[in-house]
C-alpha cells in the first residue's frame, strides 16, 4: 500500500515529466516565414524532444521493472527516490535549453550539452543509487539473481560511462553529444526487451501461473 | 503488478496529454479588438481542441479495454506500447501547429494538417502493432474472440485508412482533412459503446457476477 | 480493474486541470510597477483561480463517492464520462479568459464571464447525465438509497439552476456572476461533508466493520 | 477503494505541481548574451526550484505514511485535505513569483519572499489540521503511538514555526528567507528516513512477515 503510493507519485512524475517535453515543440504563429523552413530550423528541438522522451521511457520502465519485487518500501527508498525525481523533473529544462541553443555553436551550445548530458549523468547516478540500496536491502534479490546476475550493475555502468563521455564532447561537438545520449537511450530500450516470446521465470521472481507445474 | 504500473504510466501520459491541450486556447489579454472577435479567430483551434481530445479520449479508452485481460505485461508490451505513448505525447504540438496555421492558407496550413494526420496516423499504426503483439501472444484472446472477433482489427484498418486519406486530402484543402480525422473520431467513440443497457457477457472475458448462475 | 483504470483515467484529468489552474497566476517579471500593484492588478485571476479549484475539487470529490459503488464500468459509462471531462479539462482556458477580461468590463467581460459559467453548466449536465445512466443501470442503486434518497438530484439541479442564473447575471455584471459560481461550488464543498464525525452507515453501502457486529 | 481514489487524486495533484515547478526553468533563446550569463542570473529560479522541490516532495512523502493506516476516508478526510491540495497547487506561482522578484530588492522582493513562505505557512497549517482530524478520528492512532508517540505534532510545529520565522524575516533579508524554508524542507526529508536498515515494527503498525515470527 505505501510501496504503491510512492510507486504512484513517481509514475505521476514520469508521466508528467514525458508530456511536459512535447510544450517545447512550439511553432510560432503566422508570419512571412513558411512553416516548413520553421520546422526545418529547429530540429534541435525534435532531436533533444525524442532523446529525452527515449530516456524518460527507458528509465520509468526500469524502474518498474526493479520496484515490483518489493512488496514495501522503507522510508531510505523513498530517500534514494527522491534524487531520480529531482532529475527527470529536470530534464524538460534541459531538453528546452538544448533545442534553443545547440544551432548556435560556439560556448553557449556546449554549456547547453554539457548541462543536458549533465542532467542524465543525474538521472543515471541517483538511479544507481536507489538500484543499489533496494539490492543492498534485498528488496530486488530474487528478480537479479535469478535471470541476470550483473544486469543492473553493469547497464548502470553503461549509462554513467555514456553520459559521462558525452558531457565531454559537448565542449567539442554539441550535436554529437546529443547522439551519444540518444545511442544510450536506444540501448536502454532494446536491454529491457526480452528476445523471448514468453515472460522469462525470473522476470518477476517466480515461475509463471501456466510453467509452474511442468 | 508490473502490469499495472505499465497502464498507470500510460493512464496519466493520456491524462496530462488530453488536459493540454486546452492550454493552445489562450486569448491574449484586453486589447482594441473584442473578445468576441477573438475568439471567432481562433475558431481552427476549437475545432482542432476538440477533435485531438475525442482522439486522445479514443485511444485512451480502448487500451483501458485491450489491456483488462492481459494480467501481466511483458518486456515486449512495454516496447510496443512506446511508440502509442511517443505519438499521443506529440499530440498537443500537432494540435498547436494546425490552429496556428489552419486559417493562413497556402502550403503552411497544407503541411501544418498533414503533420496533424501524421501524427494521428502514427496513433494508429502504433496501436495496431501493440494489438497485434498483444493478440499474437494471447493477451486478448479471450476478449476478442468472445464478443468481437474482428473487432480491433477492422477497426485499426478504419483509422489507418481514414487518417492516410486525410494527409492527402490535407494538400487540397486542409479544413477537410481536420473533419476527416474528427469523424474518425466519432466513429471510435461510438464503435466503444455498446447498444445494450446491460454489460455483454464477453465483454470482461466472463459472464457477470449476477448472470454467470442463469 | 476496468473500471479502476477508467477512474484512474479520469483522476489523472481532475488532478491535472486543477493543478494547470494556477498556471494562469502569472506575474511579470520585474518592470517600473511594483510586485504589489501588480498583484493587486490581477485580482480577477485570483478570484478565477480560487472559484475554479473549489469546482473542480468538489467536482472530483462527487466523482469519487458516486463511482465506488460501480464494481464495473459499462462502455455506456465510459461514453457519458466523456464530456465530464471534456468540460472539466476546458476550465483551464474559461478561467485564463475570464481573469483577463473581468476588469475590462463591456461587452468582452460579459462573454467571457458567460464562456466561464457555461463551461460550468456544460460540467453540471454531463455530471447530471453520468449521474443519471450511472442510477438507471444500478450502479449507484445502494448508495443513493441508503444515506441520501434524493441527494445527487437535487444537487445537480443547484448546480444546474445557479450556473443558468450566473449566465444571465453576466451580461449585467461579471463579477456578480462569478460570486455565483463561487457560491456553488461552496455549497458543494459543504454538502459533501458529513456532519457527523463517524461514517454514516450508508457511506459505502454498508455498515462500518467496527459497528457491523453491534 | 474511495480512500485509494482520493489519495490517487492528491497524488497525482502532488506529482503535477512538482514537474510543473521546472517550468518556471526557461532560459530564453540565443541573444547577444551568453547562456552562462544568463543562467548565473536566473539562480534565484534555480534556488527556488529547488527548495519548492523539496518541500512538496517531503509533504507528498508525509502524506504517504500518514494515510497509509486509514483504511477508508470519510467526507471530513476529503473536506480538511482540500487546503492543502490548495496550497501545494499555489506552489508553482509562489514559486516562479519569488524566481522573478528575488535579484530585484526592495518592498517587491520582500513581498514576493513573503507570499512564498506564506503558502508554505499555509501547507504547513493545512496539514497539521489533517493530521489531527486523522489522529482524531482513529486513523492513524497505531502507527503514530507505536513508533513516533509525538511525531508529527513536533514536526508540524517545526514547520509552522519555520515559515512564520520566514515570513518575518522576508522584509529583512528575502534570500535568508528563502534559506529558512529551504532548511524546513531538507529537515522534513531528513526526519521521515529512519536511521535503522530495516522497516520498523511500528512503521506500517504491524511487524514485518519475516521478523513476525520471531
Amino acid at each position: 500500500m505505501d510501496s504503491g503510493r510512492l510507486e504512484a507519485f513517481s509514475d505521476g512524475v514520469f508521466a508528467v515529466a514525458i508530456t511536459l517535453l512535447a510544450l517545447d515543440l512550439v511553432i510560432s504563429g503566422p508570419s512571412s516565414v513558411s512553416l516548413a523552413t520553421k520546422l526545418a530550423a529547429i530540429w534541435p528541438a525534435f532531436a533533444a524532444y525524442a532523446v529525452s522522451f527515449a530516456t524518460i521511457a527507458s528509465s520509468g520502465s526500469t524502474i518498474t521493472r526493479c520496484s515490483r519485487t518489493s512488496p514495501r518500501s522503507t522510508g531510505r527508498l523513498l530517500f534514494v527516490n527522491l534524487p531520480v525525481l529531482f532529475f527527470v523533473v529536470s530534464i524538460p529544462f534541459a531538453t528546452s535549453t538544448i533545442a534553443a541553443y545547440l544551432r548556435e555553436g560556439g560556448a553557449s551550445a556546449s554549456l547547453a550539452a554539457a548541462i543536458y548530458e549533465g542532467v542524465f549523468e543525474g538521472v543515471s547516478i541517483s538511479f544507481a543509487l536507489l538500484l543499489w540500496q533496494a539490492i543492498r536491502h534485498e528488496h530486488l534479490k530474487v528478480a537479479l539473481t535469478a535471470s541476470r546476475p550483473a544486469g543492473p550493475r553493469s547497464s548502470s555502468a553503461i549509462g554513467n560511462i555514456g553520459y559521462i563521455a558525452a558531457i565531454g564532447v559537448a565542449f567539442v561537438s554539441p550535436p554529437a553529444s546529443l547522439a551519444i545520449s540518444g545511442l544510450v537511450a536506444v540501448y536502454y530500450i532494446f536491454e529491457q526487451t526480452p528476445a523471448r516470446d514468453q515472460p522469462a521465470p525470473g522476470a518477476d521472481g517466480s515461475l509463471p501461473e501456466d510453467q509452474a507445474g511442468s
